[in-house]
């Protein structure tokens, strides 16, 4: 049900967009309870000029490497999830793809159950 | 007010593009009362690696014709609403576009009234 | 903690881009309270078919110059807050890049300040 969003900056090899992909979605299943199979994003590369951020708002030092990951998820999510979940990506995207921790930037957007629909025109979660 | 992201596998016909368009707009037309030139949608095209899904999730047999369709519109339909909405958008690109029923992920995003504005700097739908 | 996408038509310069950036963020910070360093954006161009929006829906006449804004932010800006701010965003796109104030569209997706995380794996604004 997660639905995920990454954006960074064009140039990198397909097997780095591959490893962020992965680790993103493994972060989702450890810590939130998001099923393995439950997985659906759109990853997207962008020119200089298509990703603007600032290299140190709150004190945290980004580069040309920032990952932007937007999360649309059923709402329901505990703070101690929340935090266990931008932890467990930040750590994951480091362990396998060497992404600086301060290079990644998540934002949570969550939605009703009802609002899903994840094939022939029904409403997935709701019986 | 609905605006309308839609993202697919890159290498389709501009025909192809056009209709999805057209039987998505419309079936919000036919079912959450959408008025017919309120319509906004930005649709992308990605390459493989951009646009990852599960062939699986749910029992659901999805390929690369995928189409991830996410709305953001005003809060207050129904549950009815939103499944009429689920199986129309399904039917009607099945039968505009030959897409696969299970090709079809939705995800809705609600927000209030007062959260748009459709030109002049205006909150178009506050008096 | 705004996270920002705008979205236009391909084939515009990076000077006019760089400007609509500076102006969407500029009108932020004078109107809600945003951090001058607090600016996270993705720019993305899209061809003709790519971007699909009404001429004439509320009576506004937009034409291919149309950008379209999705702010994600924290709720609990006022009524007067967002209208301060739909306002601003059309007057200084007007003013630093020539944008007909017919052709911004804006729409605001509010979420919790427990949401976001804006680098080394913290949920950034819970203490």
């Amino acid at each position: 049900m997660p639905f995920v969003r990454i954006s960074l900056r064009e140039g990198k090899q397909p097997t780095y967009l591959k490893a962020v992909s992965e680790a993103v979605h493994r972060a989702m299943v450890e810590t939130i309870n998001v099923p393995a199979d439950d997985r659906f994003q759109v990853v997207t590369e962008h020119p200089a000029g298509g990703l603007v951020y600032d290299p140190g708002y709150l004190g945290v030092r980004r580069s040309d490497d920032l990952l932007v990951v937007q999360i649309t998820l059923n709402q329901g999510r505990t703070l101690e999830q929340k935090k266990a979940l931008y932890a467990r990506i930040a750590q994951l995207l480091s362990e396998v793809a060497k992404v600086r921790p301060e290079d990644v930037l998540i934002s949570l957007v969550e939605v009703p159950k009802e609002n899903w629909s994840f094939g022939r025109g029904e409403a997935s979660y709701v019986k």
